[in-house]
């Protein structure tokens, strides 16, 4: 048993706000703020060049990756950290496409968030070489992996319904047919258990500014099965992936492991209150963190379905195929979100009637999640969304 | 007539030290700290996933590109922001490379920044399409354009050296035998002029952390010249680089202009203190900067020169073709330079024997180079870097 659940007290959330956004945009772990402080005050400003070592800066992505190894079920070592998640999918694409040469096919499905579909658009057309993304509908996904298919990349938690893939079966039937197997985890990090060792998968990469609290922009990070690791060339070559950085050397040598992905000079700001950020994970079972997930995740499904019958379950009904969050569907689900943001319950609407509900068990208790659907059923029930001030569309997330 | 230089009282700079490393980690700006603060706790922690609007998280990149095209003679809109100086290389040579598709050679030259070459070989081994990278000594790259060559990527100033290419005449040469031209600025965005407009180069890429004083790991940035930006189909094309990325649509559909050149999400603390960082930049002449960098630079010459006869100058002599930055070869090098830094002279060590200083005079006068050079004078003269503890290669930077 971990520690007990919620951890309110390691956190700042606004008086009187109910926030069922961590899935877009974690809360603010209240060592942040003095952790930045300290990054910018005493590293930067009094240190200065020299902090890249006195200040631990030059070992600190891969001091992070190795944390965040621990929420993956993979070994230190295997994380790198950095850039965003486009960059990171972009890594993983290309190295998975030259370990099957012979073959043209991505296959993905059109659940996935579109800028993995569109870095892997971008990449296919930087190759010129006839490679093909296929997106199949989600449920149709494991019947689509065949003999053509180079790489499978899925991201396990869909970003509007929290549908789950089946991570083992999917990879296990992606390597059945030969294929590489690439994991999107942006809504599992942070969110449920994750065993990439187990499943044998190739790649993963996956954000950290979502359950995992690290911030606006916070870095990404990329898996690599360690056995294969030491064969990739990466295609986003860059002098903090070579063995010697500071050997400056012409050619380009890669260090060991996954530090290989790798590339540019790393954001230490972010980093550093990512590092901060992760301190609240500390002693959190993940099994614990997932039984209540779910628990708030189908008490939120109880309590909305019983006071607005106007919304539609848009999420699995079965807490063990959903992520963490639930989604409603409802034709004005835009000007509906933006009242109900208005009575202080924070979700997001996602195109085109999808109405999004996170579920954080780090900082959400059951009375949260009541208060929450209360609020929902006033704006609900009442159509407050109608306020002509709730169409229009300014907002750009 | 700009503002009168330096603004020492802009910045924190640690008492007793003079700082001669601006050129790789510039100073720490006095607002940057409170900066950070009210991003993380009044942003972030306030109004947390409404922040992308409210508080103009989402326009940040645009903003802060659109003030730094400022500095390097661009119009507004053609200064994207965001990722690490290494992304932003191959995204311009990847673009670079589809405009020239009967050719197959990258031309760069043996002094330039080994990450940029790195890239290179990156995105050759990526293509598999025989592309060849061509790195002669600077001094001879001018003879090397020919018309096999697709692109001509080059950094303007010398990371290790100071020297500068002519960046007009060889811009006009590549044109002038059909080929596309890359600068990296690195050294040069803050450190003097630049007139990427007049120079008519199509691409231009650098970072913000050196002379702009952006913080450690600060986002890097890309100029792509207006009239053929509408054609540039990204290789790394991203989710902000499409031009609704909120409509969630399945395929990619690049962004207005250079915006197409985002990838991921944006590091927003980063952004953030890099453009309070720009605001000690308002008011002043990039001529007077310039004159007074050609000022610093000569006294520490003529300082270093007159005291120090064991130190051999590995930067030109001419301050026309010579950027912010100064340096002595000196086969103990390393443990000189480590030396001097403890004596409170910051600059720093580039393999295999260059100690290298830079001069920014945003905080630094005559007064901190004249002192500086008594410093190195009295660890030279007296073998100071003998010492055991400064032959111990610690140090990564």
């Amino acid at each position: 048993m971990g520690v007990s659940l919620p951890r309110k007290e390691l956190f700042d959330v606004p008086e009187g706000m109910i926030y069922l956004d961590g899935n877009s945009l974690g809360v603010l772990p209240k060592g942040a703020a003095e952790r930045a402080q300290r990054t910018i005050t005493e590293e930067w400003g009094g240190q200065l060049i020299k902090a890249w070592n006195t200040a631990g800066w030059m070992a600190l992505p891969q001091v992070v990756g190795d944390t965040l190894a621990g929420f993956l079920g993979a070994p230190a070592g295997s994380v790198a950290t950095g850039d965003t998640l486009s960059i990171k999918v972009y890594q993983a694409l290309a190295a998975a496409l030259k370990m099957r040469p012979d073959r043209r096919v991505i296959l993905s499905d059109n659940g996935n968030f579109p800028s993995d579909l569109y870095m892997a658009e971008g990449l296919i057309k930087t190759l010129d070489q006839g490679y093909e993304l296929r997106t199949p509908a989600p449920e149709d996904v494991a019947d689509a992996i065949t003999e053509e298919v180079a790489v499978v990349m899925l991201t396990q938690v869909d970003y509007r319904t929290g549908r789950m893939h089946d991570m083992a079966a999917i990879t296990e039937k992606a390597h059945a047919v030969g294929a590489v197997m690439v994991w999107d985890l942006a809504h599992s990090a942070g969110a449920l258990p994750v065993e990439l060792t187990a499943s044998n998968a190739e790649f993963a990469v996956g954000c950290t500014y979502k359950y995992l609290n690290g911030g606006p922009g916070a870095p990404a990070f990329i898996y690599v099965r360690p056995d294969i690791v030491d064969d990739i060339e990466p295609a986003l070559s860059g002098w903090l992936g070579h063995d010697a950085p500071f050997a400056m050397e012409l050619n380009y040598r890669p260090a060991t492991a996954t530090e290989r992905m790798r590339v540019g000079t790393p954001p230490i700001l972010q980093l550093a209150v990512l590092q901060e950020a992760l301190r609240a994970w500390e002693g959190v079972d993940m099994a614990d963190l997932r039984a209540a997930s779910q628990r708030l995740s189908n008490l939120f499904i109880a309590e909305v379905e019983a006071r607005c019958p106007m919304l539609t379950l848009a999420s699995p009904r079965d807490a063990e195929v959903r992520g963490s969050q639930v989604s409603f569907s409802f034709e004005q689900g835009y000007p509906a979100m933006q009242a109900v943001i208005d009575s202080g319950v924070i979700g997001d609407f996602r195109a085109p009637d999808i109405m999004r509900f996170g579920f954080t068990p780090l900082y959400l208790d059951e009375a949260d999640i009541i208060e929450a659907a209360k609020r929902i059923e006033n704006v609900m029930t009442n159509e407050l969304w109608r306020e002509p001030k709730y169409q229009v569309k300014s907002r750009v997330t």
